[in-house]
């Protein structure tokens, strides 16, 4: 017999539903958002607010200077704040820039940005708010001529929204710039995934950049300067691309229209699609291209559907993009890591689900670089640096895909190569596919993986030729000795087989000297 | 010189400001629930929709009986169909809880349930109407004397609310229950990750269900009985365990508490805290147990906090967690997997961050199993099996871990064991810590390491003794059927030297079998 406990009917369940705020979601979820443990915690907290200082410092046109502090309070609490010199930030925008999950102005944008989700900043101010009871602390100022606003704000988790603590009008010396101070609970380590590394990856991936930082266990400032004086190309704003499009999204896109009919839709909606092959494509639909969109039916969302994956299309433009470019990270590299050799590559623009996107690689080998190690990889999306899972990355998988022994470097079986080497992956694109929501790999899709290894060929080759010189140099350097002390062993011989005078025994020790240079000079 | 296109001041940035819903986000981020490709999206659906039937039928106390139908419309196309006996939903709350994500009556209670989110179904229904466009169809009666209710319903992702596009009354058979219909874009596969697979483990980790499935490419059914009559115990919702509550928390539950004073705010707001242990909290943290809640400041929570850590608090009550059982996994196992012994754990319940948890295992050996290949685990939380990401999992490490040479089993170095085994773990916790949303993997929590460390161990110490039994009765067999071999030469050789008669010979020879017989018959 079953126990009448508890039993509960359809009408006690209806009784129990009620909707869960985005803020309670991520606050019992956090490690979605990279809130493991404290030390990435506090990891995180210095890269969201850095992501978003960038993307408005560069958005606004303005070379960015970021100074970032790290205060520790107690064995496990730090002040995290970090400053810049961007546009700063409306006043009445800040509330819910801080205090709120899931708003922001780049998510609807297909746009290149660091950030993409609106939600990286606020999860900060939440996961500090969980920790230390403490609200996040902003202050900013849009112009010289006017105030600066500070506010102490609150998220209220039940309600997804800001809750004002502080909000007033202070003095800041700065002409323009925004600081954000969050006090979280953390750990502060040095190594791979430490602050220190993030930032320095930081400099090398975006040279235009100056920082300065100022860590919690030491009076010592640590600085990257800029090496590049200008900002990078502006990437635009670009409409989809009909084949990066699933049904449910055009039926969606259709009825959000203000095109009107079929035609116009496909041609002003989507980029890429001229009168041409809007016409082409309603014709293989079967539908008549001036139909007006509220008219048209399921049946004929699904022919559209087919016939648009049928049509030849245009890729999507790529001055959405904003690369490195090979000499950014040729500079990035010089700047921040010592070696004999440097090579870089920037692929052209490819496209994956409809999304363009560029990869570019570079290396850096020799110079003080541990000779018997595996190599150091750097990986980047939209120039902030990834600093965790690393095994479930497709830049990796790509790496240790690529044959290095074909460039003179050990490479043990499905593993890094081994060598004095840092290699560095940068993937640009308005909307980089990461496997989770805290932004540390990138997914695995077959194109993306494609460019990754044809951009380290390419580095590899030019690296692979670099090798193969020190080699032979070496090799020659080693005969050539060889050589140079048997030459006079070998005038004694000729001298004596064919009883040569001093004079012709000098002038034949000269000779095979000259036939040596001349031979051997070539490397 | 920079250009000047473009260039967008603090104040065009806050214009571009707004609010992102839910369903838009888990749109663009599918895969961060799973949804990730057609052939795992298949799998999802089932999944979600079977979680769901069975979570309510074990709340309304019905023994479960599931009908899950596969049918293929096109290449890439298919309907998916879950059926239950379940005590049906009510005809208002239909539309919220497919319709709408963040929804539901299982986040906010502290109950060991498989659904965790509220965002399970209505994650399949997006995915279901962004590759086809197509509304998700349900039916559900909640009694026999009630009419049915059909709906069909889309997600509005621009507003995360349901969009209903039918809502009928229809006849239906069933006396009560529930069937949900999906149509989506999908790869039907057998195999590991196959939905075939998922069912099957789902048998075996809920051996009180009925299963009948009807694959797309075959027409047989394929049906799991019942192996256990009754339904497991109910878990209980409990409340939190101070040791598990973080400062935010700690505030915020004082906030929203109507307890009034810290006293009675710590003793009727939080599990085990007696009045004894509310005032020795009060005390440590220096505040008048009598205290206004509205009046504690927030340096009296930080103390309040940290008082709460230093003082020993009873481990929650574990009467919330509903176990399989040992009796269960050995029945759950034997009744799919043929083997030549079984052995069952379940442990007591033990803690992680407050949340109480209880580990099971089992093994199966032997039977036609693969002789050389590592051992299958099947992995499970409160009770649903857990298919991807293995090698990420908590679980997966700590069998790595588990030292499975002490139990004459082979074990390569950092891999699983190998042999005819399959190995089972189950978690059940009211909180499963998963490492993403998809819920695919047990994050690695030391506590629950141990645990299933613990568990292994005595279940690998059964399945030990018994290889070793196998392998000495082998011996034994091969011993004495050697001695049985020489006994006719040995007596040969006695008559010869005693000079035996016929009759002392026979009796020679009888002795002799007796001897061995009482010697050997240990093993």
């Amino acid at each position: 017999m079953q126990s009448k406990t508890n039993v509960l009917t359809a009408e006690d369940m209806a009784l129990m539903q009620r909707e869960i705020s985005v803020s309670e979601f991520f606050a019992k979820n956090r490690h979605l958002l990279g809130f493991d443990n404290p030390q990435k915690a506090l990891l995180m907290a210095v890269k969201e607010a850095c992501d978003n200082s960038l993307d408005a410092c560069e958005e606004a046109r303005i070379l960015p200077e970021l100074y970032i502090e790290i205060k520790q309070l107690g064995e496990d609490r730090f002040i995290v704040s970090v400053e810049d010199n961007g546009p700063g930030i409306v006043r009445d925008a800040i509330p819910n820039i801080f205090g709120k999950l899931l708003y922001g102005s780049k998510f609807h944008a297909m746009k290149q940005t660091r950030g993409q989700q609106g939600i990286g900043i606020s999860s900060a101010a939440l996961y500090g708010q969980l920790t230390t009871g403490k609200p996040i602390k902003i202050i900013s100022k849009t112009r010289k001529d006017k105030p600066a606003h500070y506010f102490e704000i609150h998220i209220d988790t039940n309600k997804n929204r800001p809750e004002i603590i502080k909000d007033e009008v202070v003095s800041w010396k700065k002409e323009h710039g925004t600081r954000v101070e969050i006090e979280l609970e953390g750990k502060f380590y040095r190594g791979k995934h430490s602050i220190d590394n993030y930032l320095r990856q930081t400099a090398i991936s975006n040279p235009h950049v100056k920082i300065t930082y100022q860590p919690p266990d030491t009076e010592e400032l640590v600085v990257y300067k800029r090496s590049v004086q200008e900002l990078p190309v502006e990437p635009l704003s670009i409409k989809p691309h009909p084949h990066g499009i699933e049904l449910g999204m055009l039926i969606s896109m259709a009825k959000n229209s203000s095109s009107g009919y079929l035609k116009r839709f496909l041609q002003t909606d989507f980029s890429r699609v001229s009168t041409k092959i809007a016409e082409e494509i309603a014709r293989r639909a079967n539908i008549d291209s001036k139909k007006k969109l509220s008219s048209i039916t399921r049946d004929d969302f699904d022919a559209l559907y087919r016939a648009i994956n049928l049509t030849k299309i245009m890729n999507p433009a790529t001055n959405c993009l904003s690369q490195i470019g090979e000499e950014g990270i040729l500079k990035g590299l010089k700047a921040v890591i010592e070696a004999d050799f440097y090579s870089a590559v920037s692929r052209s623009p490819a496209v994956y689900r409809g999304n363009p996107f560029i990869i570019e690689a570079g290396i850096a080998y020799g110079g003080k670089q541990p000779l018997e190690e595996p190599a150091e990889l750097l990986r980047f999306a939209n120039r902030a640096p990834l600093l965790y899972q690393q095994s479930g990355c497709a830049i990796t998988e790509a790496v240790i895909n690529t044959s290095w022994r074909n460039y003179n470097l050990a490479q043990p079986k499905d593993a890094m190569p081994i060598g004095p080497l840092t290699i560095l992956v940068h993937m640009a694109s308005i909307w980089v596919p990461f496997t989770s929501e805290s932004k540390e790999s990138i997914a695995h899709y077959p194109e993306i993986i494609k460019e990754v290894k044809l951009a380290l060929q390419e580095c590899g080759r030019k690296v692979g030729l670099h090798i193969r010189k020190k080699i032979r140099q070496a090799d020659e350097t080693k005969k050539r000795s060889y050589i140079e002390r048997y030459i006079p062993q070998i005038v004694i011989g000729l001298k004596e087989i064919l009883n040569l005078k001093e004079k012709e025994t000098n002038k034949t020790t000269k000779n095979l000297y000259v036939i040596l240079e001349k031979t051997r000079r070539r490397y």
